[in-house]
Formats: structure tokens, sequence, C-alpha cells
């Protein structure tokens, strides 16, 4: 199977992810700059989500750059990676129009939590058609980020109910750490190419 | 003509029916865990279509891998095909706000089997076109998931009307026996490669 | 200027056309069979539409076969012919919506004539930088379909104040007569290839 | 990294800014001539817009054209640039809605100022990442349409206040100096090639 059709499938619905959250910032009717004041959450939760999937998209992009052959297996679980990055509109919105009230907040992390457990998915039926010894986990190593950021979510669920703008800060905390390009990838990619 | 647009087109126009489907799942203005409650028929039979937009992709993707040139009646037949899935959103909508009510119920299956049948009919234009001898044809085989799955809608669309949660069971069980790869295809295609 | 991405660009556009057309067909509140009559016009006026985007994708992807390079002219009279056809979910909407009445499908035609005007230049701009003796120039030859469409579009206008249904027949006829691949330049190609 | 896939991406995030645009043109309940004069200012604004974006991908693309590696830094620029374009349907609606309103025009430029930044950052990232001599570089010379034009934009955002229409004709302005393709690059790499 080729790849190229699966990284354009898959650019195509992150592309329209990013398009559809953008919908949520309604057009006011009022025309007075007071009128973008009640839609400064919805905002910011758009500035985050894109910065998840910029982030998802990099990294995909990573993912794919040391593989060949995509298998049955790892088409499925790119789907269910997209699959879980879909809701983000969603997600985004009922947080955003609703300033991090506690529930939608902590389903915000939910989604959050089952992207990154995707993710992992993906990544381990990578690894497991390259072999152990593949480029693609000698470019991954230890990897922390991809272990901490499920753990930040996870604590982030139960923090909503009581405090959803410390799970919010630290939503935007792993987007943060994730910003950052993996240096760990480019170098070993670098040194192959 | 180039597959390469063909697939670059459809590809498209895939991902954004998946991701306007998702649209349906309407943002609510209640901030409780109860406000999800009247979504979860929805979201439902968003994961039931998603997967049958995954499915369509996956063998989409088998059916073109074989094929080199593509003829204006392979053109049309793809378009034809697109079209019923262009309907997706739409049935996904009606049948999970209204919780499998019998006729949008009726109406998803109707749907379903208009775009099994154009499959259908992408697949023979695709095989005339190579020949009877045709990789694709070999692959294909007795084709039983392609005949037993227009027969179990075709038995849904009355059903629906009498026991609507029986034929949204069976769209399901057409979906799974189709998630699992095509490996007859993706066997003889190992072989070739 | 590589012609690979106007076409993807090209084919994004055409794509997203067709599937924010689906949008007009809004789902209905009631779940009887009755609740799709009043849905009918807009259906027809989106199978009109889907086939117009279709020929539309069709020529596209023959016109640019032949074509090597894109100049700057090349590249916004594509940007023009993407234009118009991008006011194809609007005025689809306005004609099914209001079931043929005069002004929609007056306008309906004029957007049509703008759009198959747009094309007119698209394709004088490749032919002029091809050569009078070009592929292109010799594959459309007398061009009568290039010429009969607008004319029809241009009847239809006034029509449609008149007798609306018979300017909707028009803008059928049309369609269908474009329908049929352009065998022309696929018979020209053929032998080239 | 290959820039193959950051130009899809991009290609289908600004196909679809584009078509998510027309979207405000919300299809009028009357079927009079007269429905569609309201609806004028909306046009005219999308007008501009569609223009801005088509400017923009054309100039993406020369942008691309003369880059072979693409950074981690390039990529964020990249994405920093569809953010703030992801925004004109928002800035476009509100704007045309309400006639040119002071704010929605300022706001408007606002975005447009950003959105030029975000160029001219990612245009430095792709210089400093071929270094000084770059064909880019050479190909850009003084940049006087990329300096001229936030500075346009900047005197527009104080001006809208006060002559919310000459803010209008400075942004149209803008449009047009940019609309005549970028022969600079386009000889430069005419000669290369």
């Amino acid at each position: 199977m080729q790849k190229n059709r699966l990284e354009a499938f898959s650019d195509g619905v992150l592309a329209i992810i990013i398009t559809i959250m953008v919908l949520e910032l309604k057009v006011p009717h009022a025309v007075e700059f007071a009128a973008l004041k009640p839609l400064l959450p919805v905002f910011l939760s758009y500035v985050l989500s894109f910065l998840y999937v910029g982030i998802y998209w990099n990294n995909h992009h990573h993912l794919f750059h040391s593989t060949q052959h995509v298998s049955g297996g790892i088409l499925w679980a790119n789907l269910h990676l997209l699959f879980w990055l879909s809701l983000f509109p969603f997600t985004t919105g009922w947080m955003g129009e609703n300033h991090l009230a506690p529930t939608p907040t902590a389903v915000y992390g939910f989604v959050l939590l089952m992207a990154a457990t995707a993710y992992y998915i993906l990544q381990r039926a990578i690894i497991t058609q390259q072999g152990r010894d593949s480029l693609l986990a000698s470019a991954i190593g230890s990897d922390w980020k991809g272990k901490l950021s499920p753990a930040l979510y996870f604590i982030s669920i139960p923090l909503a109910f009581v405090r959803p703008w410390i799970a919010g800060g630290l939503y935007l905390f792993v987007a943060l750490i994730w910003f950052i390009p993996d240096r760990r990838i480019e170098r070993v990619l670098a040194n192959v190419d």
C-alpha cells in the first residue's frame, strides 16, 4: 500500500478540522468592539486546539516520514486517530462557549486523552511493522513526552470539576512541550538522510 | 488519464464528508454532563457512518491500487459513488437525531444500498477495462462480502419500519464484516509486488 | 511553475464545493416520509449542480493534462473559474428552496454563464501559451459544446422570468451534452500517449 | 522533511477557507431580485477576501518553489500564517454583514496586518535557512510590496474608525498591487530553470 494516499487523506481531514473549528467563532450581530468580548474564550480555545492540530499534523508527518509500507492495521490505527481528532471542533466549541465550565473542560481533556492514546497505538503499529531496531523506535527513544502527556490529561479530567482553569492550563502546558518540534526524530532522520 | 487526480479528488470529498458529518453533533447550550445524553444517538450514528466512510476509503484505495488507466466511464462511476456517499451526512443526521425512527433508518439503509451498488458498478467498470484475467478480478474472487452487503441492506429497508433497531444492527454487522481489511486483495497484491 | 499544485488546489476547492452544496439539504425535524417531500426540489437542484461540478472537474482534468507550464495568467484564469464555481452552493440553494422561482433560476443561469465564460478564458490562456498548433487547440477543434453552452445559458436568463421550468430544463440539457466525456480530447491524447 | 506535505496541507486549508467564506452569503428566503441587495456588501467583501486568499496561495507557491528542505521553524511559521488566514471568514463576514462599520473594518485590517507579518516571518525563515545569497532573497530584492502592504494596513486600522470606506479602499488597493503576479520571482526562477 502507498503511504501517499494515507498522508493526503489525513492532511485533508486535519485541514478541514482546523477550518471547521473556526466556524464556532460566530459572526456577532453587534458592531461594537465589545461584541468581540464574549468571543474571547471561544477564540482562546480555538488557538489551543489549532496548536494541538498543528502538533498532531507535525508529528504525523514525522511518524510516516520513516515509514515505507502501510499495512491494514496501520491504516485503521490512523483512522482511529482521525476519529478522535474529528471531535475537537465539538469539544473546543463546548468548552469555549461556556468559559471553561467544569464538564466541557473535562470532556475536552477526555478527547485529548483518547487522541493521545490513538496516536500511541498508531506509533506502536508502525514500530511493530518496522521491527524493534527500527528507525522510528530509536528516534523516539524513551518517549517521555508521549508518556507524560496522557498522564497529565488523565489528571486534568477529575481536576476540571474542581479547578477547571488549572485543567485548561495543563492542556496548554502539554501543547507547549510538544510545540518544540521533536528534535530527536529530526536528528536521527538527518543522520540517515 | 492519470489516476492520481481521481484519487486526490476522491480523498478530498471523503475527508470533507467525514468532517461534515461531525457538524451534526451540535454544541449544547447546557454545561451539565446530562446535556450530552440526547447527543448519544447522534454520536453513535456518527461512529457508524465514520466506519462506513473509512471502509469505503480503504476499499477505494485497494480498487485503484491495481488500476493504471482511468477511462471516462470509470471517472463517472467514481463520481456516482461519491454522490451517494455525499448523502451520508444528511441520512446520518436524520437517523441520529430521531433515535433510529423507522423512516430515517430506512432511508439510511437505502443510501447505503445505493452506495454499495455504485461501488459494485465502479468495480465492474475497472475489471471490464482490465480484462477478465485482471489482477482485481482474481483478487476479488467470489466477492461474497460485495454480494451479501446489498442483500442485507435490501432486507433492512422494510425491516426498519417494523424493527428499526434490528435494521441498525444489520448496518453495524455489515460494517464489521468489511472492517477487517480485505486480506484477499492485500495477499494477491503482495504476491505481485 | 508546477501544475501539480494548481491541480491539487482546484481539486480541493471543487471537492469542498460539492460537499458544501449538500449542506443545503437540511435535516428535517419530522420523521415521516412526507418530511422529505419539500426537500425534493433542493435535492434535484443538488443533483444538477453535482453533475455540473463533476463536468467541470472532468474537463479541468483534460485541460491541464496537456499543459506543462503554468503562467501567472493561467493561474489567475483558474482562480477566476473557481470563484464563479464557488457561488454554486448559493445559487443551488436559492433555486432549490424556492422551487425554481423566476429570479433564483435566472441567477443560477447567470452564474453558469459566468463559469462557462471563465472556463473559456482559461482555455484561451492555455492555448495562447502553447501556441496555435497546440495539442489542446487541435483536440478542441470547433468546440461546438463550448460555444452552444453559453448561448443556451444566455437565452435561459430572460426565459427564467417567463417559463422557469424551461430554463431549468435547458440547464439540464447542457449538463447532459457535456456529461458524455469529451472523446475528442481523449482520442487525441490517446494518440499522443 | 518533505515540502510536498506542507504544500498539500496549506492548499487544503486555503481551499477550505475560500469555500467557507462563501457560506456567509446566506440563501435569502425571499425570491425577488431585491433580496440580493442586502447581500451586496457581503458579496463584495467575499470578492476582496477571495482575491487575498488567491494572492496568498499564489505567493505561497512562489515561496516554496525555491525551497528544498523544510525545517521545524519553517513548518511552524507556515502554520502561524495559516492561523491568521483562517480568521478571514470571520472578519469577512463581520465586515460584510455590517456594511463596513468602523470596528469590523478595523478588525479586518488587523487580521490582514497579522497575516502579512506572518508571511514576512515565513519568508525570513526560508531565507535564513537558504542563506543570504539564496534564490529567494535575490528574487525578492527590495521587497517594496512586502514593506508597503503592512504599512498601509497599519494606517487603515485607525482610519477605519473615521473613514471606513477609505480603509476598505486601501485594502482593495493593496490587493491590486499584489494581484499582478510577482514577476521578479518568476523572472529569476525562469532564468534558473
